[in-house]
């Protein structure tokens, strides 16, 4: 992994752009180490050499820094916020609605590509980055909410986890045809049912 | 991964290992620019420059070399056969249940391997062959039997295709817990229903 320090380069001036970058890595290296929960914007700013205040004003909030962090082009809370608001009885109805058109999107790109070198590279701290971006932010959120059998943790999320990270897969990364090309709204209404099957419906006994 | 160079044993006739070399060579390179279907083992012999009987005593079947030539560490057949056997609505069970425990078992890291290395890779040729492999082996396997909507390609077995690769990226490559951890028989009997409904089950009206 790269430091701050890689990048220093002698007599240029300390700017705002040599700033952001070891705000950056810094953040990367402790999400890495010890996932978004246990890492404070402090302790990166302290890693960073800087002011918190500072990573506030570059970077906003926590989840904003994380997601500059591992190139995800927008704010996760763009899609949780939202996702708020809306009955348990419908989220698997309206989370592929949230996040279809975003991958679909020229945004989308980019989060693509990046998924595709977490999940394909053999960087640890990237792999590691997101999945605890999965566990502590999305099946945190919407885990918290529905009713997971006794014991088993966030396992009624990481089943729709699973459903989406494939669909990631055969649409844009393996390209199946018709697949890749059917409209937003028919890939939405064929997984929603068994989306929200996962969440709310019946499951076996789970250990 | 072992090679024919890893094999090779002093005292041992020259040649047998170049040809296996060229032939494997040859089916990678016709597998990936024209697809299982569209590729003959004929054509790869030719490519070679080998009598097509000698790719037979090498490799068997065509699946069986193509299974090589993607290093899949097992004849896809083993899976497809007992399939054929299954009435189709009870495919959404089996088919989990024969994957699974491959998936899990020690055969299953080098395929796991695979996939990663394939689905993360800048490899066109890797992608083009796994796509061939969903779309002519399984997908027209197990496609044939289900009635799609009309116009629709074999695009129920696809959605099943994107919970199973889900599966192997949330369970293998995420390691998300407790996914990870759950008995075989829970996550089979978890999902099933679900692939079931993919491939009997009614869909929204597909385009």
């Amino acid at each position: 992994m790269t430091t701050h320090q890689d990048r220093k380069r002698p007599g240029r001036p300390p700017g705002a752009s040599d700033t952001r970058d070891r705000i950056l890595s810094s953040a990367r290296e402790l999400f890495a180490r010890n996932g978004i929960d246990k890492t404070s914007i402090r302790a990166i700013a302290t890693d960073a050499g800087v002011d918190p205040a500072l990573v506030h004003h570059y970077f906003g909030t926590k989840t904003q820094l994380f997601a500059a962090a591992i190139k995800i082009p927008i704010d996760p809370m763009s899609i949780i916020g939202p996702l708020r608001e809306v009955p348990v009885d419908e989220i698997g109805y309206v989370l592929p609605s949230l996040l279809l058109p975003l991958w679909d999107s020229e945004l989308g790109k980019g989060f693509i590509a990046t998924l595709r070198s977490v999940l394909g590279g053999s960087n640890v701290a990237e792999l590691s980055m997101f999945r605890s971006f999965l566990q502590d932010v999305i099946t945190a959120e919407v885990g918290s909410r529905v009713d997971d059998p006794p014991g088993t943790g966030r396992v009624r999320v990481q089943f729709v986890a699973s459903q989406l990270i494939g669909v990631v897969m055969a649409r844009y990364i393996l390209e199946l045809e018709p697949f890749r090309s059917l409209p937003v709204t028919e890939v939405v209404e064929t997984i929603a049912p068994n989306l929200q099957r996962y969440l709310t419906g019946e499951l076996p006994e789970l250990s």
